[in-house]
């Protein structure tokens, strides 16, 4: 009886995680600015959030932090477009979306972390809230990774959304500069490749008024 | 003068690490037979292998295995689709294709994981081996999950590849079973979600000849 009891339980708990999986389908549907280098269509959440998991563990060892917990970086990579499925994606450069971006984001984080069990929603939103705040060498290093990976596309597209909203050099090195917080390494070649961007005329350095 | 070109080769490997990051760029125009469940357009190999490592990290509490190397599983996931960047993506029904396929994936491996430094490059290919191989707990559970995940998008869009290839209930049970191997919870809710799509109509039981 006891068994039949557990038996049911467990068959429930698998339901509520499937039905989690199935809900975050949907970030195959969040598009962002960044063009993906081939057919230049624009990049969906899902597929960055895949080329960040890969470019973590094969930049792993760049990581300022000389122990890093790799499988906490990437799941808080699997997990951290997950609240654009309600909130959207919003552009970096976008100053007046940025403004209410982290209100929008936490609502739809408890909705959707809410779906699973609710040990796994407690463990799912902390590591949201981790990668948040920035504040651990792991949160850092996803944060770093997030933050190059558009930067090599945008290189890698003749600068396609940086010259679509009239981003300029001196901002993105402002809005990105905590990749060095991350990974120095990956600051240094992300500054040089930058520069290349403007040498090469994909890349305004600075609007008249900076 | 050692400093100077201690920095230099450090360089050298990061630079030769983005070239790859930028290369498999190219997973995300690699198109599968499944479909999304919300734009119903054709799922790309870079966002299923998001979904997969997602899936991973919410199931891995029912792989049979008790102490699973979660970052393994989540690294040979991460890579698992990358041949496909030269040997195209194989219909796990193409009789035909299925026959050659491992030895495309091969050469193709050999490439790719050849633009990375020689020892990322040779940790990358046993990952990808070893799940190629499913001999270890670590194998089957990622191979468990690359198997539920498209019969899941399946069942939530009227079993549209499945009804496009005339693939029948009989065939998709078989081609799957080693879901078992991994993790006997998802197997069972795997049969009990197919024999749901032949009930709604969307799986046909089995060919007449079967
Ligand atoms: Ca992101």
């Amino acid at each position: 009886m006891a068994a039949v009891l557990l038996r049911r339980m467990s068959l429930a708990r698998l339901h509520r995680q499937v039905s989690f999986i199935l809900e975050v389908d949907k970030l195959k549907e969040v598009f962002r600015q960044t063009l993906n280098t081939q057919s230049r269509r624009q990049e969906n959440d899902a597929e960055h959030s895949w080329h960040l998991c890969l470019a973590v563990i094969v930049l792993a060892e760049h990581a300022n932090a000389p122990h890093l917990d790799v499988l906490r970086v990437l799941k808080m990579l699997i997990l951290h477009d997950l609240v654009e499925i309600d909130a959207g994606d919003t552009f970096a450069y976008d100053v007046a979306r940025v403004a209410g971006q982290h209100d929008r984001e936490v609502l739809a984080a408890d909705r959707i972390f809410g779906l699973l069990p609710a040990d796994q929603a407690g463990e799912f939103r902390a590591l949201w809230d981790e990668f948040e705040a920035r504040a651990t060498p792991e949160a850092r290093f996803a944060a770093a990774i997030d933050r190059f990976q558009p930067m090599l596309l945008n290189c890698h597209t003749e600068g396609a959304s940086w010259r679509r909203h009239g981003v300029t050099q001196d901002r993105v090195l402002a809005r990105n500069a905590h990749v060095a917080e991350g990974a120095h390494a990956v600051w240094e070649y992300v500054v040089a490749m930058v520069q290349k961007a403007v040498d090469d005329g994909h890349l305004a350095p600075a609007s008249p008024s900076a």
